[in-house]
């Protein structure tokens, strides 16, 4: 059986399931004959869009609620057969300025979901997006699993937290518990309304809207990017495979690129924008970690998992994505 | 000027101060001419007692708090030199049974005094109590700093949180903090009414009470253990030094001990008790770690400390704390 087939009329609950990835690995369960329900808030300045199920709201269930509410969480992972928990709190700066918010949403919310799984459904999967973030500034590269974790912010504190809840709740209860640590994912539904989440999606936003795209520096730092299809199909295997129980695993992308390489060529498949290079703030220079990106060799071995998706190609599709449905998405800020 | 000099007339904050290895340096600062404040909730499960600062009392300032409250931290932290923080949850078996607990002591209050110190008092220095829990099930020995961090439970999730929240406050905002990773500590003061917070104290409990030791096994894993007046030692070089501000450091003690080498010698100073060795329970053993000992050279290296207690010495000192004191710590509860 593939890991495709297992999804058959299982129940799935996706936190987050409004947002870039859960959307998408949500529309993908759909297609395979899974029941969805999507947990999200719908918090205004995070990724949940209900746009992102347009086409798919009468195929799944849509539960607003927030993670940080443990009775919601009680009741819905009741009857689950997987839980993909994605729900989280990603922006780093936004971490920094109000630190308690993330640690009830990246921490306090995961031991909250943990709990209830114990209690109400110990038999249920979860799989967990963890972050190459949790890495901190790299010691060498590729990063691998064995690599320190010396998080450089609060929301790395925070996101490595919740997923040791996960590994000590399965080595603890034998919780059936993976985290994949996510490197920078692309494509779309991303949110791109304020570039406090990423620089992937403010670089696509701005040159399809004709506008200059900023590096500090040369540009020259390199980073991974996997497409979301791909990080799709790495937690359909996780959630598949019961021998990833209690493990993290690193995603990773094709070859790393640099910045100015990645603007490039944003602004040639747009056929719009341009990119400036301005001198370094200090403080962005003091909390820059140089190139970083992740070796996928574990998922490879254990989940037969590779990222398949060109740059190029998961580009286009990103950007076509948001040439047509970009209205949906710009929202009222442009900060 | 040495570090213990450092200290004359400067105002010194202990969290936690009322507990075991707060109140040694409590004392040991007083005698240093520290004007000395500590804070404690004298939770009763917990380690806080006011007769750890026997003959103390008039020579230092004595706050009963929570550091959970934040209004309470922002005004003591205001004014002071250095910042002891080593208040905390310190029960594996409590953070599992009360995991929200936990994560409030170990990792949120630690948020909020390290907010309560950027925004009232900028320049004052913090060492911290970390552990060497931190690193989980040794991959290999001795565990050095660059291990890789794999709490084995939500204490050791929460305790690596609480750390990294002091590393990131360091580099974000030059918070002057350093985390020292503490392994077994023992002597005078510490709590032995029950053996939810570690072996020793328990093992010496029993032994002075005429009880019976029982190990799992054949009693041959391996642990290190460090006196009380050499942790303290090294959180007054800590504080002393501005080159440690940003770094973890491990402590460590004299050669590692067996258990059963450790429970006979308690024994045989005791004059009483005895040794019995049991089959493991099942549930213990799946969460066994092994043998553990920490190398302690980049501290040595760093603040050229290192533990000068012999193990003998050290347990004769609290054997012989307890024959003459132990009525102000046996408590009601004996589980």
């Amino acid at each position: 059986m593939s890991h495709l087939d297992f999804y058959a009329n299982k129940s799935v609950l996706i936190t987050g399931g409004l947002g870039f990835i859960g959307s998408n690995l949500a529309q993908r369960l759909v297609d395979l004959d899974a029941r969805v329900t999507l947990v999200d808030s719908l918090i205004p300045a995070y990724g949940g869009n209900l746009f992102n199920i347009a086409g798919y709201e009468e195929r799944l269930r849509v539960n607003i609620a927030d993670v940080r509410d443990p009775y919601s969480m009680r009741a819905l992972v009741q009857g689950q057969d997987v839980l993909f928990n994605l729900a989280g709190q990603v922006s780093h700066l936004d971490s920094m300025e109000d630190p308690f918010t993330d640690l009830e949403i990246n921490a306090r919310s995961q031991l909250s979901i943990l709990e209830a799984c114990r209690h109400e459904n110990p038999a249920i999967k979860i799989v967990y997006a963890g972050t190459r973030q949790q890495y901190g500034k790299p010691r060498y590269l590729p990063l691998d699993e064995d690599h320190i974790q010396a998080p450089t912010d609060v929301n790395g504190v925070n996101k490595m937290a919740g997923e040791w809840y996960h590994i000590v709740y399965h080595n603890a209860y034998d919780l059936a518990a993976t985290s994949l640590r996510l490197t920078n994912t692309y494509g779309p539904r991303q949110l791109v309304k304020h570039k406090r989440q990423g620089f992937i999606g403010w670089f696509v936003r701005l040159a399809v809207r004709g506008e200059t795209i900023q590096l500090y520096g040369d540009g020259s730092q390199l980073r991974d990017l996997c497409y979301v299809d791909d990080v799709v199909d790495a937690f359909l295997r996780a959630g598949a495979s019961a021998e990833t129980n209690g493990q993290v695993y690193n995603l990773g992308g094709p070859e790393p690129v640099s910045l100015l390489e990645l603007s490039r060529l944003i602004i040639e498949i747009a056929g719009r924008g341009r990119v400036e290079l301005v001198p370094w703030p200090p403080a962005r220079k003091r909390i820059d970690i140089g190139d970083v990106y992740s070796s996928y060799a574990r998922a490879e071995q254990a989940l037969g998992w590779r990222p398949t998706t060109p740059l190029r190609a998961g580009l286009e599709r990103m950007i076509e994505y948001y040439e047509r449905y970009g209205e949906y998405y710009w929202g009222a800020s442009k900060d």
